[in-house]
């Protein structure tokens, strides 16, 4: 017999999301159904809210509610070194550990056709045309150490090669913490691979 | 500097969702942020509408936006033999195996006092009430095979004891199609123990 047809269609919806598959979708549309009216509103209105509140910085284009983001007005910031990065999380880690003074760029993913993430999603022109700008001394590629994100930097150098930008990557080799038998060969060919001199 | 607040906002409420921690919270959010205006709108409205549209059947208990649902409405439903479930989604597997001719009593949920759900919250007086109606014959518990579904058949059978109505739950033992190697000591325990003649 199925589902209500509103339930069949709050859990298409759900299934589009990534991660979600069919029975999870089921578990959250029923977890949803059991929720008061008010929580229900709420959840929606937080989603269609977001949406429309939110906007891309006219900078860095991470996420913001104003026309330019907290960190890109705050003047204290370095303007000399650029953390290219992928993802809003990216720069809430960098922000959380305190490592980095300047700005950010984030390009919100990472070349990946088979998954429709082609070079005109990732802002390429607006990146360029920072550089172009004349202010930066240096451009870090802070992208995650994965296929996409080499593809993704690999891709970045191109694109910037004209403007002469000194363009960085993150170090790459054994996490602080980690113990040494739990980690795989990638990380163990680039820790040895990118060994420095102690002394 | 953090999300901005609605995107805070969103983060907050995907998280009280079952199964959704804060990283897959964000994850999420950032999905839906990704999302044309019109697909972020088409399911925040999915969540409202399902939660405004549905309710629960007068009779079963299950998920309807009728009255009375399509199964409890059906005239060719053996009304002798019910079969009680946790949840619509059992209610979809019987109706997709096919095997019960019967109606159903969802439910919506086991007992289960650490998780907040007591008693109260499983429609027993709307179950007496159903049976002590007298057309039923038998009542099948076909609960989760697990200590929540085994406290849950203890609770209804104490509740219906005054109705003197025949009371059943489903088989235990190995499940078609697998191998025995694979299975637990709890199935073989089931299995060894409702062990019945061959002949």
């Amino acid at each position: 017999m199925g589902y209500p047809r509103s339930v069949e269609l709050l859990i298409g919806e759900l299934e589009k999301l990534p991660g979600i598959g069919r029975r999870s979708a089921e578990r959250l549309a029923l977890h949803i159904l059991k929720l008061s009216h008010a929580d229900a509103v709420a959840l929606a209105k937080s989603i269609r809210d977001a949406r429309v509140e939110s906007r891309r910085c006219s900078i860095c284009k991470n996420l913001t509610e104003t026309p330019t983001c907290d960190i890109c007005a705050d003047p204290r910031r370095d303007l000399e070194v650029l953390l290219v990065v992928e993802d809003p999380r990216d720069v809430e880690a960098f922000e959380r550990a305190g490592v980095h003074r300047g700005r950010y760029f984030v390009l919100m993913g990472a070349l990946n056709p088979a998954d429709g993430v082609e070079p005109r999603h990732l802002g390429l022109e607006d990146l360029v045309a920072l550089v172009k700008q004349g202010q930066l001394r240096e451009l870090v590629l802070a992208l995650d150490p994965d296929y996409e994100g080499d593809g993704t930097a690999l891709l970045l150098a191109e694109a910037l090669r004209s403007t002469g930008i000194k363009i960085t990557r993150l170090a790459r080799g054994v996490p602080a913490g980690s113990s040494i038998e739990h980690l795989n060969r990638a990380v163990l060919q680039d820790a040895l691979e990118g060994r420095r001199p102690l002394i």
